[in-house]
């Protein structure tokens, strides 16, 4: 419990800044005021905004998800991984920002290529941040809490995700950059739905 | 105690997430410059505003009741409770999205019927999620902590609601798009003020 | 500490809100593309936007101040407490709205007497909700955590506030509307101010 | 243990303050919908956002380490202390409009002199307040929980990137404004990567 203790102020304003990005969303999200003549079409022409929505929604939660998975093994917070923490706070508080590009460009129909590798590179950037921060701690046993167990697999699928994000760059870049933007949902939505082992795993960790 | 611990991240951020979606409730109400030559008729005409943000607190309020009573009785989550709990906050985040639209809907005199629809689609399934919940806790009782009792009122309530979601949308639909729009600020202010019993049953859980 | 343990997540709850309202405060103010051009002077027209900014930071830092008095004295919330603070919740999640208003309507010269009752009859309202709740605590004491003193010199406080902001309105109504905007600011900061010896007294019932 | 305790709920509203503006300071960058047609571009004209958003990112995320190192050395907070992180809190939620000021003004060409003092005052002023939080509690170590060391150092760093911003101020008033929007990037940076051993000695202290 004392290991928590010094990780607790860390972990508190992760959460705050993970809640408030993610619920940031919805405000990239609006209709037109001439839509509401024929509102069920101009909500129609939304679907970009709902995508991107449900996608960085998605990301972000599953952030939270390898962010809590990893720091409820800690028994400390080192300066290298306060750091690391802050600098993936960042990019993740950015990400709102290619999600209302990525939707304003697929809504338009300009600029799709350039949003889509924008996304793409952010989304990438975070993976490689959390593998960093779980390969860092792998390295430092001596910050892990009494009994917690490395964190041995988190690193492989972060580098897989930001493989598949560079995979859906290229996409984005070489051929079709709407389908790169569904890629990235699927992406994110595996993310969320596949680590169902390891969060038993860390409740575990303190029975 | 240890039983909370484990719960304690994710209430900390479901927390943060109903309490930004709450609070951004606040940026859809405004009065355009123009209006300001005679501000007392514009600001009557913002009603639609402010019946739409306090329909819209008020929902979000019986949300985070709701998720307190349920949550402060288990002893640990799992990770399909932890998905449902992402899924039941990726649409109450989204709930500002239908609440400026029905404002401004009101407002406007035109796409009526759509924006009561959708606002109650919205809040149907914020209802149908956390009714989801409660019957998921309630059939997988090693989730709960010791000598807490089983959600059982909840999901008949929650259930009650989306019936009168549904009821309302379709009212919407077929005749008076305005009287839904009243009829929902009627269904979420009583979410908020029924479960008088079921508050002092939590509290009591841990006495 | 088992009565704290019953308040915490409300506490935690009301903290994101007042947080997130009074970090919203700063959306209000900014400066027309068109003024770049000397943005200096451009600066110096937005003194109502820093003066309302100043103002409704307070006046939320205050309502933490009290907030933080009642709770930190409890041991466990009723559901009449719970609904008490979700109705004074909504009211300060409110006042960014007011504070626009009041701010637009002093650079524009339009409006003025209006936004100034709005502010202050929002301002007022604060007041006696947490006037309410702390009187509702004092009349319930099996709500206090042992050894806990009654909030007695709060209402009184509250009262007194709400006096002013009721002299304001009236001053702001028959004569002159930016005085009482001044005469906001000056009670807010009073409210934050003044009661030293409250937070002490708080402290100390932990010692 | 106990110390923590009585500074946790006042940690916990700081926290969502911080977290909040520095989730905020994305709502600065966005690209003008005319700018679509060629997005590499205008992504690329966005430049001065960019570097915004990063300065008052490391600014806020400084604070929030300075903060962290400070609080969690404290046994309880005095009413000055109280009122003095109020108004330290109060400034750095205001640090989101300057940031927009001067990403608008680097972008436009137009007013950045302006812009970059206004931005320095801010920044100057939020290192004087952290510096007379630290100075308030070396000079009343009563505060302190036991065993903890007094906060020595951070004085002398405050104050020191206190004049560093007085410079850049200067440079910004005299010469060039561009420079010394650089120049508030590097102090910022430097103000998140330097105090490695301060951060050991903080938890430490808990050991």
């Amino acid at each position: 419990m004392n290991g928590r203790w010094e990780t607790s102020r860390l972990e508190a304003f992760s959460d705050g800044v993970l809640a408030i990005a993610i619920t940031l969303l919805v405000l990239e999200i609006s209709v037109d005021p001439a839509g509401y003549d024929h509102l069920w079409r101009a909500l129609g022409n939304e679907w970009p905004s709902y995508l991107a929505y449900v996608t960085s929604f998605l990301t972000i939660g599953g952030v939270w998800l390898a962010h809590h998975a990893l720091f409820s093994r800690l028994r400390l917070v080192d300066s290298v991984l306060l750091r690391l923490n802050l600098l993936l706070l960042m990019v993740v508080a950015f990400l709102p920002f290619p999600t209302a590009l990525i939707a304003e460009a697929l809504r338009a129909g300009d600029g799709e290529r350039a949003a889509v590798v924008v996304y793409g590179v952010t989304s990438g950037v975070i993976e490689l941040l959390m593998a960093s921060a779980n390969r860092y701690v792998a390295r430092n046993p001596d910050l892990l809490a009494e009994g917690a167990s490395k964190p041995r697999l988190e690193p492989r699928r972060g580098g897989l995700r930001a493989t598949l994000y560079g995979l859906g760059l290229l996409l984005g870049l070489l051929l079709f950059p709407r389908l790169a933007a569904f890629g990235y949902f699927v992406v994110a939505a595996l993310a969320v739905l596949s680590p169902r082992g390891e969060v038993r795993l860390t409740l575990g960790s303190f029975r």
